[in-house]
């Protein structure tokens, strides 16, 4: 059983707001990230998959498939996007990192095949970071 | 003489558009950058004095002047900010990252006492970074 | 269950001895690290706490709260001391980065309300790193 | 119970190829990797031992006792080395960083006394990693 | 005046002889690195070119012409490559770090248009580079 | 004409206090760092020296010579101490970057043959590093 993981960077801007908050409630609450027109990050992503080493190719997963399914799946939605306009599971929910963590999880497990989706990790900045292992 | 380099780091989001260019134009021209939601980073700024080394404290510029400098001049106004829509240089030039550097070195340059200002290094990414050394 | 990780720095100086021990045997079992004038690193921090994802805020932890327990438990107190002389945990015991995560953890998880703690991690330098978990 | 981690960086080549296969299945699964010249990469191994503190010298593992061990059985063995033709495990066995993460631990493993071997990582790049634990 | 830098990454083996040597010479002068079965490095190559900003795009250079170029000129020949035996500009010439830089000068120098070459950086490792500026 | 940078590391305390001043200024000058115990950093230090590329070797220096002058100038005097008590250089100088970046210089430069010492950098923290060109 090895654990793979790999990692991506995508840029993207968000900011925080519950609309059931008053104004005051949002501030207080959010700060700076409460500015409407957003701010940016880079952020980094790591997707970790665990699988038995196929003896014929020394590879838990083809980096190849997981690449595409990254791409595809979570890259393509959110590079270069605003994530509270943008990407549907943010119209009504905060893009956190926490919620980006679950929300990418949710995205990458149904479509991996041969290996098994083991943890999602995202970074806000290099100090701040999520990790999602599927748990309830 | 000796130069020193602090460094700082700040999320702003941006978009690149020119109203003179077409729409197909500013899409051609300036791709995914040209989404008008914005998109953002977690920028770098190195900003770099230089200056003969007081004998009495060992500095070449107290860090606590260039860091409050730093603080008022650039990190207020750009940090969870939308720079196109909020930063006043941006309403009608690009903020590209060579623009940021020029932008940052005129904010700067005319409030730094006691050191000369050398060099405004912005990243965008790890892997893109301008440099600006006041050269006309 | 999302794990939300925070990374802080601090510099400090420490040295290893063990009264104990004879000063053959402190020189032959930690080296360069028993000069008794002390060394120093910046050291990194990472706090690591577990929760669910309040669904008003998205939020496991407030990061204001967190920013802050690290800072008064934690930062206040090491960064720029010499740990065995200003640390009192570090008066009759030495201040490995094994013992760096453990007596941290002591300090940190009394005083974590909402979220619980999961993991510290102390890196002496960029390639030497201790994780304590509160296991016995 | 403490987790230590230290770090090492080698150097060395390899290429990817299975002789079961026909050329044109080692081309299309492997790619670039496949060309027989080699080629080559800045690993970072990550060796991972936990244990108690002892409580004389604040250490789960003797440093020096470590670093002797990775020294001798892997980054000799490996450093500045074509894989494929000079490590014999990777005679049969594709060097994958799956299959270095599992050969470093078999290496490491029967040789750590004092602390238990708790997981091997090994960086191929930055941006992908194999994790190994000892689970069959 | 702006100095635009961009990164890139590329993964290679080399070795190092110089024929005219003997066997132990080489050895002497050379060291692991004399091992002609080759070993390899994860290289980041920085590109600087230096120019006036285009008042239309806030652009030095257009960043796809300025990676099609770097990967044409430079990555296609070089990434996963052997390259005493698969870049002819090493056929005759040792491949060092230094080398490598004015290599890489005289590949891009030529095709760059819009802006110019100022400094070309080639890093062996995190810890050791070299950068060339075109001067004899 | 190529430039060659090597990095190295090295863990020591230092504070800063100038007897000319009160306790007052010392403390209003200098804030945490003026702490008479002393905190400390991993400092890294950059050293590049220029030269003309060696045809037989494709060195602008021996790397070997430089490490070990390096090691034997700066990191054996360095490593491991407190600079203000064991470095004689800083027993009536501040030991700050500048200060550090200068002394350096001072130690290498007389020792290089075959190459021209450039610069001398030496970084603090990843934020904070000083460079030195011998300019009067």
């Amino acid at each position: 059983m090895v654990y793979l993981t790999r990692k991506a960077e995508f840029a993207a801007s968000h900011y925080y707001n519950n609309p059931k908050f008053s104004a005051e409630e949002n501030q207080r609450i959010f700060g700076k990230c409460n500015n409407p027109h957003g701010h940016g990050h880079n952020y980094t992503l790591e997707v970790t998959v665990k699988g038995k080493v196929n003896p014929q190719t020394g590879f838990v997963v083809d980096l190849k498939d997981l690449k595409e399914t990254m791409n595809r799946e979570v890259l393509d939605a959110m590079d270069h996007r605003f994530l509270n306009k943008e990407v549907p599971e943010f119209f009504d929910r905060i893009p956190t990192t926490e919620n980006l963590a679950i929300v990418i999880w949710q995205r990458l497990e149904p479509k991996l095949k041969a290996a098994q989706l083991h943890r999602v990790r995202v970074y806000e900045t290099p100090d701040l970071f999520a990790d999602f292992y599927g748990e309830a």
